[in-house]
């Protein structure tokens, strides 16, 4: 996977950029059937609360801050003081897009933020040391995901529902979260993106779209967005396999 | 999705074309740890029993052929009468490749199946009514398969693992099985591209391979393809679910 991955993995890493993570978590689930899928119980935790403890737990985090709806600023901000978070963490207002609630985070960061990490609400599931992992490379590469191959046979399709191609599968990736880009970067690609009306479905692409190159290291297939019920069940059966793992 | 369906529904569906279906079960499962999913016991019954029961109970069904390994061509033979079959069903040898089992199911159909419709083995949640609505919609389009839209963002990536691009999410569709095709020309596209050394990861590549119109109609997402660990979990929850609905 990446040739030049090899390479960049024997690079000695002596920096140690400060890095703030931004947590957009302020959808209407309408997927979930109405409720916000971030507030819903996992295993004893609500699904937000589990992901600001395992970003809390990642070395390379120096600052946490999420943004979410006005109706959820309290809950939230309660969830943060229960779940006696070491690293400072904020509450900000989000926007009405996801892009706008990236980018109101990243205007909020500490100025010494070099790295921006973006890290989905719904995704409870990522460990502390892959979430370090891809800090790592973000601070080497200055843009980079973690992603998974794609197993199912991808179609792209024209307004009737008449295939138009199927990509070759070798070359396809499932794009996950932390999204890890240098400062500016992140800050300028957002902006831009919003200027020109345009909508993204993750942060890379607003990136690519100013031509920067990006990169993907390998992921964990178990670091699933919660989005519709059925996640629910499989997070459930991945915590529970954890558990008995550990015991 | 698709303003063409909305016509093709209105059309009174006088035709009954024979249907024969060809289950390709003999891949090795690298993915699952070694041993054949399709042998798997799920919720009492073997994943392969499963779709072998569901496809049969589907009325515009007429033949069901199983292409599987020779090792496997005894249980699987065993399996069938175990399962009480309505339809008339024959297990055959299949070959080193998915795309040679399938070929070898196509030879081996009824003289007179006018529609050949492939499923994979280890998709035993398809309900018999979606099966036969893809049958149907193959009797008036000649090739069509189920798909549901992608929910991930995909990337395309060159061989360092750069980001070449991010197909625009909304053209993405996910293709499942039953794939339906009108019979000649799945086995000449099957034997193109076997002869072509082409390697495809579903039939209708093959089908859009030569140029024909391949159409997709909306599937289930609970019509899973069960591939690793995990699948099996989800299936679980899926069955119990359904199970508990229809008391």
């Amino acid at each position: 996977m990446g040739k030049i991955w090899d390479k960049i993995r024997g690079i000695r890493d002596r920096s140690r950029p400060f890095c703030s993570v931004i947590i957009p978590a302020a959808g209407a689930s309408i997927r979930m059937g109405g409720g916000s899928k971030q507030l819903m119980d996992l295993c004893g935790a609500p699904v937000l609360m589990r992901t600001l403890c395992v970003v809390d737990r990642a070395e390379r985090v120096d600052e946490i801050i999420v943004a979410t709806r006005e109706d959820m600023l309290e809950t939230v901000a309660e969830m943060c003081s229960r779940a006696g978070l070491q690293k400072p963490a904020r509450v900000i207002l989000g926007g009405n897009s996801r892009l706008e609630s990236v980018l109101a985070g990243a205007l909020e960061a500490d100025p010494r933020a070099e790295l921006l990490a973006v890290h989905d609400g719904n995704r409870p599931l990522i460990r502390p040391e892959e979430f370090d992992e891809v800090v790592r490379h973000g601070a080497i590469t200055y843009a980079v995901a973690p992603a998974i191959p794609v197993s199912s046979t991808i179609k792209i399709v024209d307004e009737n529902m008449r295939i138009k191609s199927t990509p070759n599968r070798s070359e396809l990736y499932c794009a996950q979260t932390p999204q890890v880009f240098q400062a500016d970067i992140l800050k300028a690609a957002l902006q831009s993106a919003m200027d020109a009306g345009v909508s993204v479905t993750d942060d890379c692409s607003a990136v690519e779209r100013l031509g920067k190159d990006v990169y993907l290291i390998p992921g964990d297939p178990e670091n699933i967005k919660i989005t519709v019920p059925l996640d629910m069940v499989i997070a459930e059966a991945i915590l529970k396999r954890r558990e008995r793992e550990q015991t």
